[in-house]
């Protein structure tokens, strides 16, 4: 094997020009692993590694390699190569790409690609960043119906070079409507002269080029599609969405749930820049003060009541706290549950019930203990009592708003998570403070002086 | 199209026996679709479409059907149809279902198969449940490199009619063990009377059966694999993952770090009946109890300093709400980072000065502007003041926790996301209360009366 494909060896290997070494090390290796050691390479490194290996040799690793790096590599390369290789590009990785360049540089290349891959790219870049559109690829296979599928099984042999799939071909008419579907399965098993249009399923489960990119994600992983077409208005097709865009979708929206059920921007990486982080997480906390100062001003209306019975200053977080797991527990159940489709509109109130319900019987038992336990700490049972009916009560309204607020923000056509747990807390903050500090004030001749 | 093929339609023509109607009203239809039709659909009516059509046609839509409903309906088939119809189910789907059987009817049912799928049967239920093994299909397609690739193409048009994907084929040799790769676009574009030895892939990447499926999750959206081998330790192929059972795992994987993160047990669903939801959530309700119980016992530590500022009972609040979220930042930035793969153990420490960090500066700068709101409310300097150092400090804490729990959960061989948030906001509530009224003791004379 020679020297281990290290880094550093890389690096050696690219300064010295040494393109055989090179592509033995590249050789026993996946493209995702060999950009994977690559990284920490200088962008100047890596428009060498381009220019040593040549566009085609390089590209499968080339395209492994983050979108930041790539766009500063591309800057160094001659104009010859950065031709090539951004014409041997996959039209979706290509427009990605394009889109993230300075906007001088951005122009010249525009201007050195042809008149058809330069609209390509303008019609690629300009759908929106979460529609279907901005995801799918123009490099799909297509059949003729007529043709049969000995000289179907010829032409996507000829496609096979550039298709991204040839397993999934879609058969168009001379205007590209797609008519129907045949797998490349279909083709090898079916007679030699049978038709295409008559083995081709259809109709096709299809999307268009607007739809929100959740939704398509919801469609094709609900089918078990291994690629999806996107239509335009007309029916015509435009390009395919595949299974490996797909694992990136999926992975992408699961992390935009999580990111805003925790208030988090979406922009932020594990390796975001340090004041870059603090920019994005400062807005959040300040707006989760805006809602914190509500239960906090409830609070300081018991002051007084506070200042008789001060054990009430340690018990209420019990309950609020309480209150703040259990509507996260809802809220959670329900975004998911919204994300996955499994909540229809008509069910809207069957959720919100059971979650209710689930409040109250869980406050039941849980408060239980915890009054049980409030009345051994402090000896007085009506301070048990009052965190046990305070904790049931702060329960319901945690289911309550756990359900609430994400299907209100679906119906408001917002995305349920963002911002959803702020809005909870807050309710149950508020809730429970006012409930127990509250049922406080009515049997304050039974706490006083504790 | 006739009448609307709903569900009421659809118990018309199965009570009725109506053959020709419901195969011509499911021809329209994905067999996705139809089965969600069919929900809400006694297991009896299952049984006796299944009847009806004859288990082949049957079975597309029946696969889409939910496992507890398919169990019950397995029950009323009779001898001959519950043979045929389980013989012609995909290995990975009849052994979950296998495995959800009572204990009677599974034993009837493993001795009523043929002695081969009992083994293969039982094979499968034995592996672990996140296992690989438990995942895999043993309907895959395979070839011998001695092959060309003319009577390849013969082989795999034979094995279509079973195999899970034939678009990956697997190159063996006599003792299954795994020698290299053909995609079935390879072969269409190969010369006829070459080599499958010669043009095949490889090393291929692939995963042992005992492996955790995350990892292979992990494993097959870095490469954008449509499937990926399962091998036992000699090297030798048990089966196959498919990019369909990826799209599941993937999301079955974000769900459970999520219901992880918000304190939820995964086997609660959103129609999961109302006392199983209170039986899995209570427990976690009295296990947030215990850990609210310190920063609560905190408090009442200071009762005497809060009778004399009662100020502080609200202001505390903010001190530690602003905490628990920040907290609940770091810890899902870094929960999803460690799920994702973008955290190498040397990184930890780089992960963990960084959340500290961020802590700090989003402190310094929110805790400005909350410390001079806290100043203008009760008009006293100080407590803006102590609340910008107590929310500063509660900010450190919060970054501190939130990188330092799921790392450890981590290097513990636990997952990072289970019970987490719970020790990071105990420590931001400890943490919070603490600082805040240890700093308000100090500057008492500032603040009494207050």
């Amino acid at each position: 094997m020679g020297p281990e494909f290290t880094l550093e060896y890389i690096q050696t290997l690219i300064a010295g020009g040494e393109r055989g070494a090179l592509e033995a090390g590249l050789a026993g290796l996946h493209s995702a692993d060999a950009a994977e050691r690559m990284l920490g390479l200088e962008p100047t490194e890596v428009a060498h590694f381009v220019q040593l290996l040549g566009p085609d040799k390089a590209l499968p690793v080339f395209e492994f390699v983050p979108l930041d790096v790539q766009k500063e590599a591309l800057k160094h390369l001659d104009r010859q190569t950065l031709v090539q290789l951004t014409t041997l590009m996959s039209p979706d990785d290509r427009a990605d790409l394009v889109e993230e360049l300075d906007e001088d540089f951005k122009d010249r290349l525009l201007s050195l690609l042809s008149a058809n891959m330069r609209q390509n790219v303008r019609r690629l870049m300009d759908y929106p960043e979460d529609s279907a559109g901005a995801y799918m690829t123009t490099d799909y296979a297509l059949l003729h119906p007529d043709s049969d599928v000995q000289s179907a099984l010829e032409e996507v042999r000829l496609q096979a070079a550039t298709a991204e799939t040839v397993y999934y071909i879609y058969v168009v008419d001379r205007s590209l409507h797609l008519l129907g579907l045949v797998s490349l399965r279909d083709l090898i098993v079916a007679r030699r002269r049978s038709r295409v249009g008559d083995i081709m399923s259809k109709p096709v489960i299809s999307v268009r080029a607007d739809e929100d990119i959740e939704e398509v994600a919801k469609l094709t992983t609900h089918y078990d599609f291994l690629a999806v077409p996107v239509l335009d208005d007309q029916g015509r097709m435009l390009g395919i969405i595949t299974f490996d865009d797909l694992y990136d979708i999926i992975t992408e929206e699961a992390t935009e749930d999580m990111y805003h059920l925790a208030n988090l921007d979406t922009d932020e990486k594990i390796d975001s820049p340090l004041m870059r982080s603090v920019k994005l997480r400062v807005p959040w906390l300040l707006s989760n003060l805006a809602t914190c100062l509500v239960p906090a001003y409830v609070v300081s209306l018991f002051a007084h009541t506070i200042q008789e019975a001060v054990a009430l200053a340690s018990l209420m977080l019990i309950v609020a706290s309480l209150g703040g797991n259990a509507g996260n527990q809802s809220l959670t159940v329900v975004v998911r549950a919204l994300a996955l489709g499994e909540i229809k509109l008509r069910h809207n109130q069957r959720v919100l019930a059971k979650q209710v319900a689930v409040g109250m019987f869980s406050g039941l038992i849980a408060g239980m203990v915890i009054g049980t336990i409030a009345y051994l700490w402090y000896g007085n049972p009506w301070l048990g009592l009052i965190v046990w009916l305070a904790l049931v009560g702060n329960l319901i309204i945690a289911g309550l708003f756990g359900a609430l607020v994400p299907i209100i923000l679906r119906r408001l056509k917002l995305d349920p998570a963002l911002g959803s747990s702020i809005f909870v807390t807050t309710a149950t903050d508020v809730g429970g403070y006012s409930i127990f500090l509250g049922l406080a004030v009515l049997v304050m001749p039974h706490l006083a002086g504790r």
